[in-house]
C-alpha cells in the first residue's frame, strides 16, 4: 500500500495536502529555498504525529517538521528530492494549562508565539520571548531553533524559558517531559538537547514554559556614543545600576540611522546627522512605578553623561516617544531591504571584543570589496550583532554572488575572536556545509554520535544542521 | 605492564595515591558509602586527564571523578569492586581568566566554589552560586551535579550559570567548548548534556561562567504565615513587587524553629513559639541603595500584611540582624542532625501544589509511622522542599531501616503531584535503583542510548545515575 492513503487514515484526507495545496509549505518565506514533498500533513496532536513517524520509519520516508515557516536558514523546507513529507504543527494550537502560582504555561507546539504571549497577559503574567515574527511563528519552531529576540538580555533565549517538553522520538514514541519544575536533577538533560536541534533529533509537540510578572513601567532612551568601547562601558554601568531591570540594549551604527532617515522620512530620528558614530536604545522594566523608572534612569544615565561616556541622550517622555524609539530600531532591517539585497550575518562575539571585531572585520572586507556598506546593529547586551553588508553604490548587480567570500572573511574573523557564526537563527541548510570549518572536531564527532543514536535511519529533517553524508 | 606505573608516568608518582593515602577519597563525607580503588590519581590539567582516560580505555578500567567530595548521593565514591581509579580534580585549581566587560570568568574544574566567588568579588562582580559546602566543593562537582543552593530563584542552577565547558570525553579526547557567549545556535547543546550527568558521560575540566553585578544592598525579613497557601500568595506578590530583585524565599515550618530553639538556645528566634505554623525568610537584592531596598520592602511586605496574608513580620534593621535571620535558617539542618538521624528528601513540586502535597504526604506517613516528626524547609521560590522525616520520640533505634518504605510513600506522592524525586542533589548511587520507578520509560530509553553512544565501554562512573546492567 502506498503512503498517502495510510496518512489519510491517520489525520483524515482533508489534512493531507498535495499539489497546489502543498506549495506554500515547500518554500521558505524569503524565497531562498524551495523543495518538494510527497505530501504536507497536518496532524492534530502528538499521538497522530507519533503514528505518522512510525509509518515513515516503515516506509523509510524522511520527515521535515514545520511551524509558522518563518525561519531564516531554510531549516523547515524540504530538499529537492521529493521523498519526504512535511509535518505541519499548526493544528496543535491549544493552550493546555496556565498556573499562575507556579508561574508556568503549558502549550502545544503549534501555538503562535503571540497567542502564548496573549494567554500570559490575560492571566496577568508576562511570557517574555519576543521577536519580529511573533505574529506568525510557532512556539515549537522557537524552541526547535532556540530563538532569541529582543529580551534575551533579561530573560534568556527560548531554551532558558522552557521547563519541560513533550517530544515525539524518531521511533514514533512520545516522551512526556512536560514538567513545570525549576529544579529537577534526575538524569540527563534531554530537554535542552531537543531544544535547538532544529527537528533533527525529535519533534517537539508541547512545552511547559516559564512566566514572569509584568513590569509596572518601562523607560526607553536613545544614547549616542563616540565609539563602541564607550557603549560597552555604559552597558556595564547599566547592568550595575539597573540590575536585572535592564531589559534592552540595542546597538546601531550612524549609518543605520542614516538609511532609516533616507528611506522613511516620516520616522523621527531624534538626533541630527553626524551627532555620533554609534547609538544604542536602552530600556529598563521597572517593578515599582513609572516615576521610579524615570528617576532611576536619569540618575544612571546622567552619571554616565557627566563622566563623558555618552555624547548625547534622548530619554522618552511618554509611551509614544518610547514607541518611536523602538520603531526607529525596528525600521533598520526594513530600510536595509529597501536599499538593496545584502549579505546578512547573525553572529555573536564576547561583548568585550565587539569593538576590535568590528574594526578588524570592516578593514578586511573593505580591502577585498572596496566601498561596501556596513549595516551594523544588534543586541549588544547579548554580544549578538547583525553584521550586515551592502553592495558598494552602483554595484548591486551580482553582489550576492560574493556571499561565500564574504562569509569566509566574516566567519574567519568571528572565529579569531572566539565568537559564533550563528547567534540566534540556527544552522538549517544555510550554514550546514560551513559549520564543520568552524566547529571543534571533537564537538562535531559528539554531535554526529548523538544524531546517529537518536535517529539511526536519518529520517528527521535530513540535510539540516549536520551533513548526513558524514553521518552513516 | 600494569596500570600504576603508567599512571605514574602521566602525573608523577607523588600524585598516584594508594593504601592509606587513598582512604579519604574512598568514602563520601557523610560516611554513607565506602568503596575501593586501584589508585587515586591527581592530574594537573585536561591533557593529563585525557591521557589517563585513554589509558583506562586500554586497560578497561572504570573511572570515578571526584572534586571536593561533598556530594550527598554517593556519586563520587567508587564501588566495592576495587577495579576503578578515582580521578581527583583538585589540582586543576586555576582561575584562567576573567572578563568584566563580557561578565564572564573561566576556571578549571577543581577550583573551590568559594575561590570562584572571591575571584569574582575581587573583580567587582558576583558569581551567585552559593551553597552550604561552598568552602570545600569544586565548581566541577557543582556542574557535574547541576547544583542549586540559595540563590536559584534569581540566578538559576549551576547549569544556568555556565556558558561554556571543556570536557574530556570517554575516548580521552578534549572538547574545547569554553565559549563566553550568551547566544550560540550552532548545533546540539552538548554543554547541558554534560552538566548534571554526574561524570557518567564525560569529565568536565574547565568552565566559562556568567558573572553578575554585585547588589548595592540587601534586605531580609522573616515572615509568619497561617498556612502554606498564604506563603505561596506572598511569594507571588513578592515576584510582582520586587521583580528579579527577589533573591530568596526560604520556607520553614514552626517545628524547624522549635528544634533550633531547643538545640541552639543562643540563636535568636525573633518570634514567640506558636506565632504561626509556617515561616519564610525573604530577601531582596537592590541595585540602587539600602534606603530604597528598605522602603520597597516595607511597601510590598506592608501591603501583604494589611491584606492579611502575613500574620507577623520581622524586618532586619541591620546587616547583623539580616545575618541572624540567615543563620537561623542555616541552623535547621544542624539542629536536625543533633536530634537524631533522619530520612531526608530533596524533592521539588510545582509551587502551586506545595500545600496539597505536604498535607497529603504528611497524612500518608503518619498513617504508616504514627508519631514521626516532619522537618520541612526549603527553597519555596523554586518549588524545592527538603521534606525530611525524623523518628517518633523514643523510637530512633532502627528507624533508618524504614528509609525504603518512607521513600516509597514520599516519592509516590511526589509523582502524583508531578514533582521530582531529586531537585538539586542528583541521583548518584542513592536513587539510581529507584529512578526507573519514577521516570518515563521513553525518557529512560533515551538516557540509555546517550550513555551507550558517549561511553560505549561503560567506564565513566559506572553504577551511578543509570543502572549499567540495563545498559549493554
Amino acid at each position: 500500500m502506498s503512503l498517502i492513503p495510510l496518512l489519510n487514515d491517520i489525520v483524515g484526507a482533508e489534512h493531507v495536502l498535495t499539489g497546489d495545496d502543498a506549495t506554500a509549505y515547500l518554500s521558505d518565506w524569503r524565497g531562498r529555498y524551495t523543495g518538494k514533498a510527497l505530501a504536507v500533513v497536518r496532524p492534530e496532536n502528538a499521538e497522530e504525529i507519533a503514528a505518522i513517524v512510525r509509518l515513515c520509519q516503515q516506509y523509510e520516508t524522511p520527515i521535515v517538521t514545520q511551524g509558522g515557516n518563518t525561519g531564516l536558514c531554510g531549516g523547515a523546507t524540504p530538499s529537492n528530492k521529493g521523498d519526504a513529507i512535511v509535518i505541519l504543527t499548526t493544528r496543535l494550537n491549544k493552550i493546555l494549562s496556565i498556573d499562575t502560582d507556579n508561574d508556568t504555561i503549558t502549550v502545544q507546539a503549534g501555538c503562535i508565539l503571540q497567542a502564548v504571549q496573549e494567554a500570559a497577559t490575560n492571566a496577568g503574567r508576562l511570557f517574555p520571548l519576543s521577536l519580529a515574527a511573533e505574529g506568525s511563528c510557532t512556539i515549537g519552531g522557537n524552541l526547535a531553533t532556540n530563538a532569541g529576540g529582543t529580551q534575551v538580555l533579561r530573560y534568556g533565549n527560548a531554551r532558558d524559558l522552557a521547563l519541560g517538553l513533550q517530544v515525539v522520538t524518531a521511533e514514533g514514541e512520545i516522551w512526556n517531559g512536560l514538567r513545570g519544575l525549576r529544579k529537577d536533577n534526575t538524569g540527563y538533560d534531554l530537554r535542552d538537547l531537543f531544544i535547538g536541534s532544529e527537528g533533527t533529533l525529535g519533534i517537539i509537540t508541547a512545552a511547559t514554559l516559564k512566566l514572569y510578572p509584568q513590569p509596572i513601567a518601562k523607560s526607553t532612551a536613545l544614547l549616542a556614543f563616540e565609539d563602541i568601547q564607550k557603549a560597552v562601558k555604559v552597558l556595564s554601568r547599566a547592568r550595575q545600576g539597573f540590575g536585572s531591570a535592564l531589559t534592552g540594549f540595542e546597538l546601531m551604527s550612524a549609518y543605520c540611522l542614516e538609511i532609516v532617515r533616507r528611506i522613511f522620512p516620516q520616522i523621527k530620528v531624534p538626533f541630527a546627522p553626524e551627532t555620533a558614530p554609534w547609538y544604542a536604545l536602552i530600556e529598563i522594566s521597572d517593578s515599582e512605578s513609572a516615576e521610579h523608572a524615570r528617576n532611576r534612569f536619569e540618575e544612571v544615565i546622567g552619571a554616565a553623561f557627566e563622566d563623558g561616556d555618552i555624547v548625547d541622550a534622548v530619554i522618552a517622555e511618554s509611551g509614544q516617544q518610547s514607541h518611536e524609539i523602538w520603531h526607529l530600531r525596528e525600521s533598520i532591517p526594513l530600510a536595509e531591504a529597501e536599499i538593496g539585497k545584502g549579505i546578512k550575518n547573525d553572529i555573536s562575539i564576547p561583548v568585550s571584543k565587539t569593538a576590535a571585531f568590528i574594526e578588524k572585520t570592516n578593514a578586511l572586507l573593505q580591502a577585498q570589496f572596496p566601498g561596501i556598506r556596513h549595516i551594523i546593529f544588534g543586541h549588544l547586551g547579548d554580544g549578538n550583532l547583525h553584521y550586515n553588508i551592502g553592495a558598494p553604490d552602483g554595484q548591486e548587480e551580482g553582489f550576492l554572488d560574493y556571499q561565500k567570500d564574504v562569509y569566509k572573511i566574516v566567519f574567519d574573523s568571528v572565529a579569531s575572536f572566539e565568537g559564533s557564526i550563528s547567534a540566534e537563527h540556527g544552522i538549517g541548510q544555510l550554514k550546514k556545509d560551513i559549520l564543520p570549518d568552524y566547529k571543534d572536531e571533537v564537538e562535531l564527532a559528539l554531535m554526529r554520535k548523538i544524531k546517529r543514536v537518536l535517529d539511526p535511519n536519518a529520517l528527521l529533517n535530513p540535510g539540516k544542521v549536520i551533513n548526513s553524508v558524514e553521518l552513516y
